[in-house]
C-alpha cells in the first residue's frame, strides 16, 4: 500500500505549498533592491504575526540560537535570573544561562505540569537582585501550556526591573500573547513552526526596555548582536549574510497569515487541538500534560504499551510521523502537533490511522470512536459555511 | 479555519511529490543526449506500467488525442465498428468514430450498468464485416468496470480479425488487464491519472496486429500518425516537440512505480476503493454503479440531496474536490477516487469530511460509522506489519 509521509511533529511541520514553491524560486542576491523589498515586507509582517510594536529581529539560526541571543546580548556576567522549567525547553535555558555565567534560581514543576504561579512569586519575593525571567510560553517537550499573562503581572507587580523573557517557539501562531500589553520584553519564534517553513531562522521580538539593558549588558556577543541587526534593518540589510531562500519562503507564508489571519491561524490550532483531546480520550488515553498547550499534544502511552511503538507503527502502518516523548519521557508519551498548516482532514485522517494503530498493538478502544469526538467537537465550534437550498 | 486544496476527482489526481519536484526542474532542450536517455526509460517502463511486450507509443495531448489516435490510423472510410457505451466516454467513442465516417453499431447500457456481454455477443455475431471494438474498461462518468477479459474471449471466438480497443485511461493501474494474453490490440492511458503527474500526455499500446491494420488503413492523421512516432522512438526521439516538462516528470513517477511494483499500485487502489464502498454504505448510501470499478466510486445522492451540493459543501467545508455527475447525472452521484497517489490517511479523512458533510446537509447518518467501516475493511487485507514486542 501507499503511506505517503506526513509529519506530526511540533516542528517541522508540514510546508506551505505557495511557500515551498517560493523556497525552489532561483537564487537572489542579497544586496539587491529586490530582496530589500523582501526584508522590509518580512520585517513588517513578521510584528503582525507576533501582534507586536516591537521590532522583530532575525537571524539564520535555529530557535537556540534566538534563545542565546537573548542572554548575550541583554545580561552581564553574574546577573542573577530566575528560570521556570517544566521539561526540556526549560532546562535549555538553565543550560544557556548557566553557560553564559549568570546565577540561575530555578523554580521547576514535574514533567507534564506547569511551574506554579505561586512558586514563581516567592522566588520572585525572595531574589531582590533578580534582572531576568526566563520561561516557555508552551513547553514543547510535555505540551504543556504557561500562564504567560500571570507570570506577566507578577514580574510587573513584584520585581519590574527584570526582564521578562519568554520562548514561544511554538507559543507564536497558536497561543494568544499581548506581547506590548502584558509587557513581555523579548519573544522568540522559529521559522519550522506555525510559520510553514522549514528550520533555519529564528526571531526574537525586542522591547525598548530590552534595548536600554542591551546598552550596558556585558556579555559576548558577535553573531547573535541585536544592535547590529537593528541597525542593519534600518539600512534595509541583515548585518551578514542571511537565508535568503528561507525569507522568501517566509515572506510568501506571512502574506498567507496576513491573508487569513493572525487570530484565526491561532484558532485553527485550537479547534484541531481540542478535536485531538477529545479523540484521544474517548479512546481511553490520558493526556500528559496537565494544563494542554494548543501547539501540541501530549499523549500519555497506554499501560503495557511503549509510545516508542505507537511512533514506530504510525511510520511504518502508515507513514505519519509522530514525535515520541525526549530524554526520559521516550517510550511514556507521543506528541501530535497541531500548528501550522494542517486541517480537519489532517486531524480525522491521524486519528483514524492511530485508532487502526492502536488495535494493532492490543490497546482496547473502539475503531471510529476518536473520529466521531473530533467531528463532533468540530461540527459544534467550526461554524461550517450555512447550507443554502439543495438545487 | 485552514482548508487544503484536496483532489479526490478521478483525474487530475495528486501529484507525486518526486515527480511535481522533477517538474519544476529548469528545461532541456529535447534533441539532447540527456533527453533521449529521458525518452528510453519513459518508454521502457511504460510498458512495465501496461505490463506488455507491445510498443507504448505517446503523444503531448489529452486522452482524446490517444483515442483519436486508434480510429485515424487504424480504420479506412465507411469501415464497420461495435462500440459498447456505458457512459459520457463511451459516448465519445461513437462521436470519434462518427466523426470519421465509420459505421457504428452501438451496444448501449443504461448509466450505472455495464454493457452485457450476451448483447455485445449478439452483435458480434450479426456484423460479419466487422473491423473494430471499442469500449472503456473503467467508464469514468459512472464508475463502472467493463469485463475486458469477457469482451477479448468473445473477440477472438466470434470476430478474431477485429481489432480490440480500450480506453484503459482509468483503467490502467487500477485493474489487472493481461493485454497480450487477452490480445487487447491498443490499450489508451493519460497521464493525470495512475500515472501520478499533470495532465498533457498521453499513450497507446498498439499490437503487432495493430501495426499490420495500419499499413492499410486510409483515414488521414499526420499529428497522430502512430508509425512515425514509432520510427522516431528507434531513434530516440519523438516527431514533433515532445512536452518535456511533463515527460521528466513521468519518468520520475514511472521509476517509483516500479519500485512500488504495478501489482501494489493496483492493490492500492483496489483496496481503497473498497474501503470506500464499505463506508459510504455504512453511511446509507448506495453505490451508483453494479459493477464498482476500483478507480473511483461513484455514489448516488441521497434522497432530497443534490449531488451538486453534497460537492460543492466537501469543497467550502474541508477544500475537498470531489467530482459531480456529468451531464445528465449532474446532481445525482459524485465521484471519489482511488487511482494513483492516495493512501489510507487521505481515505479516511475523506470519509470524515463526507460523513460531517451529510449530516449538514441533513441525512442521518452516525459520525464515525463510515470511517470504522472502512478502517474495519483495511485492517482486514492490508497486511499492516506485524507489531514486535514493547520495549
Amino acid at each position: 500500500m501507499i503511506r505517503k509521509p506526513r509529519l506530526f511533529t511540533p516542528g517541522p511541520t508540514p510546508l506551505l505549498p505557495e511557500a515551498q514553491a517560493a523556497l525552489a524560486a532561483p537564487a537572489i542576491h542579497h544586496r539587491t533592491a529586490t530582496f530589500q523589498a523582501v526584508l522590509d515586507r518580512v520585517r513588517e509582517n513578521l510584528k503582525y504575526f507576533y501582534g507586536t510594536e516591537n521590532d522583530v529581529i532575525f537571524f539564520a539560526s535555529s530557535g537556540t540560537g534566538a534563545m542565546e541571543a537573548s542572554i548575550a546580548n541583554l545580561f552581564s556576567p553574574g546577573d542573577h535570573v530566575l528560570v521556570a522549567t517544566a521539561g526540556k525547553f526549560g532546562e535549555r535555558w538553565v543550560e544557556l544561562a548557566t553557560a553564559y555565567g549568570l546565577r540561575v534560581a530555578k523554580v521547576e514543576s514535574h514533567y507534564g505540569r506547569a511551574v506554579s504561579l505561586d512558586k514563581i512569586k516567592e522566588t520572585l519575593k525572595e531574589a531582590k537582585d533578580l534582572r531576568g525571567i526566563f520561561f516557555q510560553t508552551t513547553e514543547s517537550s510535555t505540551g504543556v501550556r504557561h500562564d504567560a499573562e500571570g507570570i506577566a503581572q507578577l514580574r510587573q507587580k513584584i520585581r519590574p526591573d527584570a526582564l521578562l523573557i519568554a520562548d514561544a517557539i511554538t507559543g507564536l501562531g497558536t497561543t494568544e500573547l499581548d506581547i506590548d500589553g502584558w509587557g513581555l520584553d523579548v519573544v522568540i519564534g522559529g521559522s519550522q513552526k506555525a510559520l510553514m517553513v522549514p528550520p533555519g531562522l529564528a526571531f526574537l521580538s525586542v522591547s525598548d526596555r530590552a534595548w536600554e539593558r542591551a546598552k550596558t549588558a556585558k556579555l559576548p556577543r558577535y553573531y547573535f548582536d541585536l544592535q547590529r541587526e537593528r541597525e542593519a534593518a534600518r539600512k534595509h540589510d541583515t548585518a551578514y549574510t542571511p537565508a535568503t531562500s528561507l525569507l522568501v519562503g517566509l515572506a510568501v507564508a506571512l502574506d498567507r497569515i496576513r491573508q487569513l489571519g493572525r487570530e484565526n491561524l491561532i484558532r485553527n490550532a485550537q479547534v484541531l487541538a481540542e478535536c485531538t483531546r477529545q479523540a484521544v480520550q474517548a479512546l481511553g488515553l490520558k493526556l500528559y500534560a496537565e494544563v494542554p498547550a494548543d501547539a501540541l499534544t501530549a499523549v500519555s502511552a497506554p499501560q503495557g504499551i511503549s509510545s516508542t511503538e505507537i511512533a514506530k507503527q504510525m511510520n511504518e502502518m502508515f507513514g505519519a510521523v509522530v514525535a515520541n516523548g525526549q530524554g526520559s519521557m521516550k517510550g511514556k508519551l507521543f506528541r501530535i502537533a497541531h500548528l501550522g498548516y494542517y486541517d480537519f482532514t489532517d486531524m480525522a485522517g491521524l486519528i483514524a490511522a492511530l485508532e487502526m494503530v492502536l488495535t494493532h498493538l492490543g490497546h482496547p478502544c473502539q475503531l471510529g470512536e476518536g473520529v466521531r469526538a473530533a467531528q463532533s467537537h468540530y461540527a459544534e465550534v467550526a461554524n461550517p459555511v450555512p447550507a443554502p437550498a439543495t438545487d
